[in-house]
């Protein structure tokens, strides 16, 4: 390679950080600034403690490592997933004035195509890992905004808890920051997966659409009083007061989802007997409520009394492949780092 | 009884009229005037040829016939079905000024359940048997108000083929009219029966629901255009054309009913089913677009030459009770009319 700093020496530095999913309640749908990946409006969500990503990062001078390289959950990545992560070492490498190459081994907890999203972990780890190993040494609302530009929602996994995304005006002020701390409402997002099979538009995509919908303006216009809702039913650990809100939510975002150019219908049949079935227990006593990302997954967000309840009357449904359990949690965790 | 036309002779009068269901490729959804029934935005359908409700109003006098008695296959109705009837009688009477009592004998030719919408033929037939046996000899479009007072799409089975219904503002003026007869286009309504059960909200109830959702204005400000080109696609026989808008609008008012308050979810898992499989069909060479009532089941809107496929894919499929077909048909008929 002809460019780089060939009067260094050659170092090594390796740092592994672990970071959760989050579930949104009040959800991010539609980019205004592609670029900066700032958002149309605030979002809020729980940092999910039992489904993380876990990633190291090995810097390499560009003379031991010619190109970047990606490995997920054991597989080596190539084409548009690899050009995203690589994206985002130029991020990080920008930080630090870096033109070392990064040898990046990434595992989810949760299993490979459960349709579990992996990129608000993933990105996470990738920005927290990736500084560590760099030394760029920065505030957590750096982090925030770093990890933002790889995934939107990986601002929010930034932080554990619950946690709200400041849309801003800018890269300095679209990031996230904690509401209250994951030991303040041990909610649980009980996780029916419908179908484990490949989104067939993916939400980086499916982002840009969300203006294309009639609904999209009238959404963003509900959102200032829904957001306001959902503060102030975290704060006073209000299930039956946010319940509603986070599924009016999810009804909208996929709403706008159907009505963009082209229409994006992200539910199987399995994600509609599952919302009429959650709303059927509620009468019959189960305080719980549904939302529903990017995906046909339906997540149930309720408290541990009704876990059983629930487990026992999903594993009586058709259709569910897998079930999957997580309560809140904190926020990424570097495990290890060390300079070779 | 105390009242009536004691001096008249007692006179018993029939009359038997058969009007089709119809299938609205830009639906009527929401009330803005509940007495009167005027919708919030135009509609256009097509007037269903082969699913029909044949309907005999028989008049006699209140001394024969204490009260209205009505029944609809076969059965005796009691409460708000019957209500309602009971109050579309008194409008008929209130047109020839009478105080008969009706005795209402009703027959679907489509099987009771299969989530058909009978109240549109329903309403035609009786407002036309009802004024014919009555003598109430009025114009067309004055038996499409009065047949809107009892159920707003049956204004649109008053003509036959393709009919748009006129919004309007008041009694006179909001009525439909015939855009082209049957014959202009032998489009095809295959209907998969996703679920025969009973609406949790009927579609009287949710019509009033439709201004509580944040997308209902939105959807209305969209209308002006769709309505335009599927009154050109409709004149151009350009299904290519129409399809994707009344997939949209369908999309657009299930989105409406599903963020009004209470949210209504009228879909069950089959039908996201049947709207990725008809997605997926076009990709396969299958021209044919869905459409979805305020109800489950899905209407696969298609030419002659794709109703075999489309057969064959359907009967593949779990989840689908029955399959309905039918073409375009003309105006409600009279068959039948006497005096005794």
């Amino acid at each position: 390679m002809g460019f780089g700093r060939p009067s260094q020496p050659a170092t090594t530095r390796i740092a592994t950080a672990r970071a959760g999913s989050n579930i949104a309640f009040i959800k991010y749908w539609g980019v205004g600034d592609v670029t900066l990946n700032l958002p149309l409006n605030n979002s809020i969500s729980m940092t999910l403690g039992d489904l993380y990503t876990t990633t190291t990062v090995e810097w390499l001078h560009p003379r031991l490592l010619g190109a970047d390289e990606v490995s997920i959950d054991g597989r080596v990545q190539t084409g548009k997933a690899a050009e995203r992560v690589v994206r985002h070492l130029d991020r990080i490498r920008a930080q630090a004035g870096s033109v070392d190459r990064a040898r990046v081994v990434s595992r989810n907890n949760f299993p490979i195509g459960s349709g579990i999203a992996s990129s608000a972990s993933g990105f996470a780890a990738l920005t927290v890992a990736g500084c560590a190993a760099l030394g760029v040494n920065v505030e957590r609302d750096r982090l925030s905004a770093l990890a933002r530009r790889g995934s939107g929602s990986a601002a929010r996994s930034i932080y554990g808890g619950y946690v709200e995304w400041e849309r801003g005006t800018d890269d300095r002020t679209s990031i996230a920051h904690q509401l209250y701390p994951a030991d303040h409402w041990p909610l649980l997002d009980i996780v029916a997966v419908v179908n484990a099979g490949e989104k067939a538009v993916s939400s980086e995509d499916g982002h840009r659409l969300a203006l294309s919908s009639p609904f999209n303006s009238a959404r963003i216009g509900t959102l200032p009083a829904a957001l306001s809702e959902v503060r102030a039913a975290i704060a006073t650990r209000d299930l039956q007061r946010m319940g509603p809100i986070i599924e009016q939510d999810a009804l909208a975002m996929h709403a706008v989802m159907m009505t963009s150019s082209p229409s994006l219908v992200y539910w199987q049949g399995g994600t509609v007997d599952l919302i009429n079935a959650v709303r059927r227990w509620r009468t019959e006593g189960i305080l719980a409520y549904f939302t529903i990302d990017a995906g046909p997954n339906v997540h149930i967000i309720c408290e541990e009394a009704q876990r059983m309840p629930i487990m026992e009357r999903l594993r009586a449904l058709p259709n569910i492949h897998q079930i999957i359990v997580s309560g809140p949690g904190d926020g990424p965790r570097l495990l290890d780092t060390h300079m070779v």
